[in-house]
């Protein structure tokens, strides 16, 4: 069984978070999943991105057990494990610190849906999790954080392959896509859609969300049968 | 016929976008036209710009019709060969998704004039669309999008000589001038003139647009015949 | 008479304005004077920085007579020569469009001395001129720049070799020095010193200046006799 | 007795501080303290961080003498020397005028944790000073800052090793840690959490600090006896 391909991905796409200034320091981190070995490779805890290496990526089974890597693997393994068991349609995760859409998390708000580069993207607001109870958070916590995130998307009756983001409230955002390069570009744009709505409602705090026939209009040039956005077989 | 250095010219506009910012990945397009030929190069769709390379342009004729290349072209395409048939003096086209010009698009204003950064480079605030209706919407929306700017500047009796820039409502900046350059030239000018607009208002709610004569002083200094900002026959 | 120091002096400061962020495009312009022979070098007018070279500066002599160069200077010429002549020690002035400094100046609030960064650079608030008339406007406008200038430091009786910037309302800031690097230094300063006052007045509204003792203690921790800040003879 | 490497460990973290965009020109100084030689290598005052080298670094005891260095060592310290005499377990101390701290810090508002970025660098709010006497001020001014840093710890009952950072009223921010390095990586982290809670506000003014059990959960994780983020033996 050979892993190198997944490390590869999982790092290149850690990597995107300094590039697209997403994190500073160590904070964040990206997994990719290999689905027919059930591992994933995932960023080790704590170590800067600038003296990351591919083979510091740490390899973890969907039972959060180290199957290789010298290094522990980061520290909110657990939700990436959680949310890889019941989106069974993802093929990587993201978490950073990005500065905005953190200030949404931490507003305990959830981003509404102001404009067409929204609807590019996704239909419904950018959904936030509840706030946990102090026994979920003295529990184990990082898979509580995962079941907060099921949570939401079930109460909204959202699909995980149609919204590929979320803000844990008081914390910040996950995101995630078909792999890891996916899951990191949604988090860059997760960060941009979060300042144009600060920005937005800087402007006017009265304004609400588009119409739902531009919100369909938009998200349906880019996604599903009838798509004219893009390239066929070429990502975006 | 040789479309090389159109390709070239709508090419070296379309990397000016990453250059000053003004979009992230793949948003954002810029067309060069041949009004002789009546053909137009514009940016394929969803090809991110660190990939994009000068054969990649797609040559497109008025009537919406692509004449060579080997990549769908940009799904804005309608909306650029609209204003090509009604601008008859403009030869390139932008749109963008800068972060200030987009906010202020989604909270549904028009950006003032307040102060000679503005007045520059256009007299009136910068022009906001209508927001379409579900039939627009529904219909042909990229066509309709253009029918909305050219309303937006009958309506308000503008001239695309003298505006080179507009907002459509609930998405973002559309930009252009006698070439690429120019258009994406506008494109940032806008993007600054709508930053400024924003850190004006929020210091000062109530201000008001600056008077008539310092908009006239400031735009004359830079067009028309008794101009004496910069240098013959030096763009600027 | 050899001016190359000159314009080398010139260039290098106008170099500063896209380095330090102070202004994108072709907005913005410095200018170093040889006392002596009453001649300055300024930038030409509209030329772009990244096309910028020494010898396309212009010298012009105080009656605003250009003395060499194959460019047109600077639209804002007259502002420059009238401050030489009036303020006598100053050596160099920098004109820029950067973003937060505008928008104080476009807002017509002069900048409150809300901290330390603020007074290491100067005690009083950053003053700004008054509105110009309509025939102040459609007169000899750069030349009735200079002179709104030189009444709002008269009003306020403030010394120029104290207070090196300035807001001129609905435009923007002037900064001079005793030389052209020390002028684009304090637009660099007056820039962050604007962010500063931005965000702490977004924070907290009702914040008044700082008290006077702790002004005069920074202020006079780097300038004058007492001075104990920086080192001798190395500009600070 | 050799102290090159104590000059290199405080050129490098002064370098840091251009590099995180923390101050601009030469704002802000790092110093590194040698406990066993009771000596402090500390940035010179005024010196462009352009222009800095390993060997422009000045050594000063405890005391505020100079040991060694032909430059003046920074306007700021005795607020070092003062802090390393009563912190007794740091080895490093940075001070920066970074935007959105010195926002906080000139609006006499402490920094409140809004969230878990915040929480796993330090529980409490980001401590504030009282704003000084006119008689401090006038006094022995450097030495009075960092008395006023002791007395904030003191009356809220903070430990140094537990609160690594704090804002001086109407100033900036001071930040410390085990190492000149986790000095101004704390510093970096300041500023983060200061711009972080900014838009958080902005976004929703009646938000309040998080519950206790999370801040304790995210602390933990990262400091003392049960951390699991981060590797042993690796910093962070």
């Amino acid at each position: 069984m050979n892993f190198k391909t997944l490390k590869e991905q999982a790092y290149e796409a850690n990597m995107e978070i300094p590039t697209q200034h997403l994190a500073i320091y160590t904070f964040g981190n990206v997994s990719a999943i290999d689905r027919q070995a059930g591992v994933m490779a995932i960023k080790p805890s704590g170590v800067p991105y600038a003296q990351l290496k591919v083979e510091d990526m740490v390899l973890v089974d969907l039972d959060n057990e180290v199957v290789e890597g010298r290094f522990r693997p980061s520290s909110d393994t657990k939700t990436h494990t959680l949310l890889y068991r019941h989106f069974a349609s993802i093929g990587g995760i993201c978490h950073t610190h990005s500065t905005y859409a953190v200030a949404w998390a931490q507003a305990l708000l959830p981003i509404p849906n102001l404009g067409t580069t929204h609807a590019d993207h996704l239909i419904p607001a950018v959904p936030i999790t509840e706030v946990m109870s102090d026994e979920m958070i003295q529990g184990d916590y990082e898979h509580e954080t995962g079941l907060q995130i099921l949570q939401a998307f079930e109460k909204q009756n959202l699909s995980p392959q149609e919204v590929e983001m979320v803000l844990v409230a008081c914390h910040g955002p996950f995101t995630w896509g078909k792999d890891a390069a996916k899951a990191v570009y949604n988090a860059g744009v997760l960060e941009e859609l979060a300042k144009m709505a600060y920005l937005t409602r800087q402007l006017n705090p009265s304004i609400g969300e588009i119409k739902q026939s531009l919100k369909d209009k938009h998200f349906l040039r880019k996604h599903g049968t009838g798509a004219y956005y893009g390239q066929e077989g070429y990502g975006g």
